[in-house]
């Protein structure tokens, strides 16, 4: 194996395969990078088994060369140590040759490392896709998605299925769910080219938080194949490859109210900003829980006492509240994560009494839905 | 108390203060600000014992109002609570009062804070300042004196005194020093106003550490002021107290050769990437230590060797080497320091053998030298 490449594409590439490979694998060449050349260009690949990241250099792009193969092969370096060792380098011309089996030279300038790679035969084979469902996504699209969803998945392994967000097709619409059982984010969508059999599958929320690094933020489309254990997803130069969690997601419809009994219409912004202010003295406490309180006045109040430590009076202006008067309690950190979800848009909370679950919805859009359990204070 | 400040304008203070605090003191009174109030505008302290920091917010500047004060007064706050009340308040418009002896409110637009405050009175007074030598540095040559120097000191408390940077006075030079018995960093400068009076103090690294955080880029006056056993730092609105360590400091003069046998001059710069390089894969290894081999042909081979994971080895062009061939080795680590505290000029690198301690000096200024000891391996 022998090529010269552009160090800066060498190392963009890099930077995506990273994601997928951490320290603490079972599997000790997994820590590596493999790297596979052939005239067509170099293909990387990362992974710590959950999430496998395939990234693909072309020999030549838009006329320009980018490498210059002069023989084809095949090697895995130690990720970390090729990547600072790359990222160092000093000028913008590489070489990297692999001689007698294992020795790998990186020549670059007045520079030269001899490095000892691994057999890239050792290296796991990529899971087999049978394309089983299909569809598309433009990449800011698919971004938005997993931002609005991904942080209310469960961060505790007590019930594994709900570490990840539930993907459920039917009818044409694809929806999104995650829950941690304190609360709920939905994302409803309709794909381009999703096909009318149904499906359901659970992504786990880590794949998704690294997807997410990777995707451009640009209407380049991502192909999305799902099989039986395996979700792919398809950017043009990279592959990204995740197990699925196994188990049945539990069915979340129910849990979402369809009558209310106070609806109150708030800027999102002026919102979550005074539920930071009143969640700086409730931080302190086991729970971080504020207090609400909405009459037909519109001025809402927000507030949060702490015995120790002092307490925090916020009122704010509803753009519209009607039905019963409300008090109610929650976490403020739920309430600021949904309000995040929702983006600083104008947003309606839908309340059906201080005890049972109440949603956040943006204004202008009905396909993003935040549901949170109260908490009794009252 | 009762004033109403510009909120950015306290922000400010805050920062300066907050560098002094610590969450582990001994006292508990350390993890407030005492903040006091008169006609004339507001000062704020911060203290963790060993440093402390007053700023003074004057009440008008430049024509311009920054704080209306209604009442004087003095009062202590959790800092880490005020700091991050004050950050999010909604409007550039705040309000602190004292009510009740210790209860404060804090205003600002429709957020309103109830904090329950900490008597000034048992808040640490002052040390007294007998103002024994005296002098003056612009800031940004303060912050280069400091950068040059401070990472020498020994990180470790065996040797509490190596922990300091010495400061000694004579025939109207400033001598500063910094060793941990491995390398040597000195720098010297003739500030203005200081006396022919000899003086000699050790200030703890730490202190200078954060004096330079808070120091202007600019050429503002910092005033010194060194008393028996504390120095004080003082620019327009900031006074920085440091305690002084105790002890004598070693006599680092005889240690510095003032004989070469080898003297080889070369680009910083150059020389400090390759280092970088060479020492990427030394890093696995227990002490970082890289090869360095100079001769009449002015190609300087730098190279290191790690058995498990491979070797490197750079070449870099001298701008002139003179006397006897050399072979050394040294801990890339501290050749890398000194090279960043030359700042990427040409430098001289003056040897007397593999076994004795070298020093590198800029080319353009004699002003600062580093002195590293060599490590044998050949």
């Amino acid at each position: 194996m022998k090529f010269e490449i552009v160090r800066n594409r060498l190392l963009d590439g890099i930077g995506d395969v990273m994601k997928a490979i951490s320290s603490k694998v079972a599997n000790p060449i997994l820590t590596g990078i493999k790297i596979e050349v052939d005239e067509k260009g170099i293909t990387m690949t990362g992974s710590d088994s959950d999430i496998t990241i395939c990234t693909f250099i072309p020999a030549e792009e838009n006329g320009e060369q980018i490498i210059k193969v002069v023989e084809k092969g095949l090697i895995v370096l130690q990720a970390k140590m090729f990547s600072e060792i790359v990222r160092k380098l000093p000028t913008n011309d590489v070489t990297i040759e692999v001689v007698n089996g294992l020795q790998v030279h990186i020549r670059s300038g007045k520079s030269e490392f001899h490095l000892i790679g691994s057999d890239a035969e050792d290296y796991p084979i990529l899971p087999e896709m049978r394309d089983e469902y299909r569809f598309t996504f433009p990449a800011d699209l698919m971004k938005s998605i997993i931002r609005e969803t991904v942080f209310a998945v469960s961060q505790h392994e007590t019930r594994p299925i709900l570490t990840g967000v539930h993907w459920l097709s039917k009818e044409g619409n694809l929806e999104c769910v995650a829950t941690d059982s304190h609360r709920l984010a939905r994302r409803i969508t309709s794909p381009e080219g999703l096909s009318d059999v149904p499906f359901s599958v659970v992504i786990p929320g880590k794949s998704l938080q690294e997807l997410s690094k990777i995707l451009p933020d640009n209407a380049e489309l991502v192909d999305i194949v799902i099989a039986d254990h395996q979700v792919l997803f398809k950017t043009r130069n990279v592959l990204f490859y995740s197990r699925l969690l196994e188990g049945n997601y539990p069915d979340t419809s129910r849990l979402i109210p369809s009558e209310y009994q106070t609806s109150v219409k708030v800027n999102g912004k002026l919102l979550l900003q005074a539920i930071d202010r009143a969640s700086l003295l409730a931080r302190e406490e086991r729970n971080n829980i504020v207090r609400f309180v909405a009459d037909e006045g519109k001025a809402i109040e927000i507030s949060s006492n702490s015995p120790e430590v002092g307490k925090v009076e916020e009122l704010i202006e509803a753009l519209d509240v009607s039905g019963e008067d409300l008090k109610i309690s929650f976490s403020a950190k739920y309430m600021m994560d949904a309000l995040k979800a929702i983006d600083g848009q104008d947003v309606f909370l839908h309340f059906t009494g201080a005890m049972r679950p109440f949603i956040l919805k943006s204004v202008d859009d009905d396909s993003i839905l935040q549901l949170i359990l109260p908490v009794r204070t009252y």
